[in-house]
This record gives structure tokens, sequence and C-alpha cells, in this order.
């Protein structure tokens, strides 16, 4: 019995002191000491520390991200759009129909002028008409199995690996911070949720995202759901502070995003009251990553920027402020 | 610094010991001992206890619950549809055309047969008609206002007292074993969140209910979200595990309901691989509380009282399973 006791001190202590260890520890060690960093820790110092006029109960402490740019690479095309390719070419035996209708047929002859033309609402069109008709869990499956085989065209990685590690960083900062951390993405929400848990952390129940309708049916007794090819929400834009609030249903006080796509979010975030951190990635690395933002179709920023500049927001250079852009650069 | 130290280790000791503690001692006092009381147990510890192969992940615990009749009471009206009654006649001044116009004409001469023949779509059609054109922030406000003086016809009581005991202790009993309790209700989102975590200990997050659509607009530069008379979502019948799957996105390990509106809910839940657990309150108690089921117009169970008696999933008779019904019972 006494043995048992000394090892339940000995292990609260070893907790104790991680825990404090992991408080005074830099958890951002991928940033550079700059503005960014510091305008991030002064935030969640501020919202932390009890007895502050700023500080945040922990059950309000949440935090949206955008996806596509924000935590992951979105060049030179959506990651979700190359998968959408691939499933064009899986499917197109199946559908041979597809040989003379766009966007399928520049697809299988390998010119997507048109689909790049259209931005996020083309990719999502083109999603919906490759990845219906199969059951929620069947397009899991899918998902899981193409990433891990699919390589990025310039880097040759696995898409999941192309990460941002100082965004891996500062979800875990946030988290042992008692932030809960969501996703707000205009991706699919299907599309993210077997993987995100693995690669940062966030529970399928903190992804939001674009969706296709589903149906409930009972296949010889067995319930399904089916995935319909039809349109269920948009999660772009001004759909972001519409999908917030039916996902999470209070205001977030703290998002990060990299394109106009999140401009709404950021608005709505930076409009509630109490202490409110807004931030963009601006993407001007075209060594480690890309650069581009007013002028993209894919992740333009443009307008964002503006506001951004005049509200005092926090915007990353990417550059600048980053001492890795991916885990694998460590 | 030693006696930082001792404190520290007394401190953690005693944590130790109150979360031992918590988990002999009976977390359901309110329950009877009896059969639903023992499958709620076995299911609870076969899932929670490691090296056993019913063992579930802490991540994996879900659980999901009805509201109306499952968690508070929902006669002689749902909760929600006494509330859009006293919305009509608040709104009535401004709105003459509804003197002549059902559903609104019948609110305001106090006959509700039309209402009620309707049942859970037709409170819903009300709703819509009375509860959009505010912000989302000025309706959660609205919905306080009347929670905090609104008393039921029958007990007089505060409709947020009229919860059930027994299942207050089921929710706090399935968090200390590490579940995720959400909520699953034809109600209205925005109607159950402004209270639900007071209540029931459940987050907005974790709130899950039919919907109007809304929209975000910015007002003189501040952004808003109008709610809009325009249905969203019914998370009613095959709906809900179509809501399930968007908003929590993986497969629930137990389902709690008490009308054929939660079937499907638990059919989905029942189907998943692995330790399962459904469960229907049956209202039996006309004294306590009230009787129904295969003929109510509210909360009916017909269709849902034959399939769990032939899959065997847990059936509580409130007036033989419950020591008490509501909190001022006790």
């Amino acid at each position: 019995m006494k043995r048992t006791l000394l090892t339940f001190l000995i292990f609260g202590l070893a907790l104790v002191f991680s825990s404090a260890k992991a408080q005074t520890n830099d958890l951002l060690p991928s940033w550079n000491e700059g503005a960014s960093k510091q305008a991030i820790k002064q935030f969640v110092e501020a919202v932390s520390t009890k007895g502050e006029s700023t500080f945040v109960p922990p059950a309000e402490r949440i935090a949206v991200f955008d996806n596509d740019g924000t935590l992951w690479s979105e060049q030179p095309l959506y990651f979700q759009l190359a998968f959408a390719l691939d499933r064009v070419k899986a499917l197109a035996p199946m559908h041979p129909e597809w040989r003379d209708q766009q966007p399928f047929s520049g697809v299988l002859e390998g010119d997507l002028t048109e689909i790049l033309a259209g931005g996020e609402h083309a990719v999502l069109e083109l999603i919906l008409a490759t990845h219906a008709n199969t059951t929620t869990e069947e397009f899991a499956t899918i998902v899981k199995d193409w990433l891990a085989t699919a390589k990025h065209p310039k880097t040759g990685r696995l898409y999941t690996n192309m990460v941002y590690q100082p965004m891996l960083e500062l979800l875990a900062y946030l988290r042992a911070n008692s932030f809960k951390t969501f996703i707000v993405s205009g991706g699919g929400i299907e599309f993210m949720r077997p993987w995100t848990e693995k690669v940062y952390g966030i529970p399928p129940e903190q992804v939001i995202g674009s969706s296709i309708k589903t149906k409930f049916e009972l296949r010889d007794g067995m319930p399904v759901l089916v995935r319909l090819p039809e349109i269920n929400f948009i999660d772009d834009k001004a759909g972001k502070p519409v999908a917030i609030n039916q996902h999470i249903g209070r205001r977030p006080i703290a998002a990060f995003g990299n394109s106009d796509g999140d401009l709404q979010m950021l608005q709505w975030v930076a409009a509630g009251s109490g202490e409110r951190f807004c931030l963009y990635v601006h993407h001007t690395d075209a060594d480690r990553e890309w650069a581009y933002d007013r002028n993209s179709s894919i992740g333009r920023l443009d307008q964002g920027f503006n506001e951004a500049q005049a509200r005092g927001w926090t915007i990353v250079d990417m550059k600048r402020d980053w001492k890795v852009v991916f885990p694998f650069n460590e």
C-alpha cells in the first residue's frame, strides 16, 4: 500500500512539473521572433490569465481555422481537387459520357483551364459530380486510401505531410491553453474528417466544411447514409459565420485564415466583445512554398488584405515569420 | 519550497482519492435498482474498462440524447410550443392580419386543435412564422427572458425545472466516464442552446436540432446573423442520423430517446460495430408525470416500442425505474 501511495505521489508530481514546464517553454519553436509571434502570445496570455480583465473562461476559448492555405498548402491545386481529378480518372471507365462533357473531358485530357478559372465553386461542382452515390463510410475509406498513396506533384510528398509546422504548433499551443480548435473550411466536411484528428489533433465533431446532402436508408435492414449529388451547404465567405453559428452556437474569440473566403469569418469573430484575435497567413515564400495573394485564382487575398491592414489584424509573412514551413523541412 | 511541494502532493492525493470515490459511489441515486439501471451500468463499465475486448477509446464515447420527453417533459404541449404561443400573443399587436389566419387565430382564441393535430411539424411551422426576423443574439435573449419567467400550466414550475433528475444523473455519470454527451432534438437548435449548458451541462456546440436559415449581414459595418423565415433542417426521424453525421461526423455508441421520432437515430447507433446501447424512456407515470405512448399526438411511441422489444433495447418504465422524476420531487 505504501509503495502504491508513493507511486501515486511521484506520478502526480511528474504531471505537475511537466505541465508547468509546458507553460514556460516556447511552444512555437518554428515561429521566428517578431510581431506575429508576439501578438499570438500576448493574446493567449491575456485570455488565459486569471484575474485579468481580459480573462476568458476556457469553455469560451473557441478558435476557428480555415484549412486550405491556412493549415496545409493549396497550390498548384486545392488538394481536394487533386483527389477529385484522380476520382474522375478512376471512375471514367464507368462513365463513357464524360469524354464529351466538361469539366470531365478537360480532366481526362489533362486541361484544367476551365476548372481553375471557376475557383472554389467549380471545385465543389466537380466534387459533387464525382463523390456522391457512395455511403458515408465507403467515402471515408476512399479518402483514406487516396491520402495513403497520392503524392503532391511538386514535392513528391504525401498531401498530409504538406501541413504547416508553425500552424501545428499554434494549434497545440492554443489547446495547451484550454482552447477548443475547430476547422471551418470551404473544403468538403467528409473529405477532411477521416484524417484531421491524426494530422491536426482536431476530432471530426470539430470539423466544419462544405457538404452534400445525405439520406438515411435501410438496406436489407442495415441503416446507411447515402451521399447525394446535391449541394447541402457551401462553407465559404458569408457562409462561414453561418456555419459557425450552426455548428458551434457561440462566437469564437480567434480566427485564422489566408484568403478573401475567410474575411466574413474574421469579421464575425472580430466584432464580438472582449479580447479578439484575427490572423491572415500571407503566402510570401516562393522558395519554400508559394507566393501569391491579390491576383491568384486559388486563395485570393485582396479585400481581406486591405481590411486586415486597416484593422490591425496580424498578417503572417510566411517567409519572414516561419523558421520552417513543412515538418519535413526540419 | 518544501511546504509548496507538500501542498502539491496533498492536493494531488486529494484529487486521486476523490476521483476514485466518484467511480465507486452510485452516481445514479434516483434510479431504482433493476434491469434498466443494471443495463446502463454494465454498458458503461464494458466500454470504460481498459484491457476488456469491449473497451472503447474515450474520444469515441459519444452519446446522443433526444430532448423533449427524454431529458425534460413535453406535455401537455412541447415546451417550445408554449414559448411560440406566448410569442404569438406578444407579437400580435404588430400583426393584425393574424386575427383571421390559422394557426395564429387559433392561438389568439385559445384553440389549439389544429396545431396539436399536426404534431412536431406544425410546431416547427408556427415557430418559423413567429421566430424569424431577429438576429441570433436577439433571439437568444428572448428565449432566456421567457425561460426566466414562464411557468408550466400544470406544475407552476419554470420549464427548466421540469427536467428529469434520473437523466441529469445519467448525463453526469456518462461524462464522469469520459463520454461526450450531445443533444439531438426535433426542437429548435437556437431555442435550446441558450440554456442547455446551465441545465444539462451540455455546451452549445454539442446541441443539434431543427433550424431555420440564417444570413450574414453587415449593419452599419457591424456583422449580424439574421434569422430567416425559412426551414433549414428538420431534425426528426430519418433526419436525426443525417444531422448526427453532419455535426458529429462519427457514429455515437449510445442513444437515448422516447418516441418514434428517435427510432432512426437508435437504429443508426445500434448498427455500429462493438458495444452499443439504446434506450427508450417510456412515459408510464400519470401521477408524477404523464402516461402516454402509442396513441399520443405528442411523443408517440409505437413502432419504436415494437422495435425496442424485438431488439432487446432498454425500455425505462418511468413509474417503476425512477425513484424521483423532477429535481423538485426530492
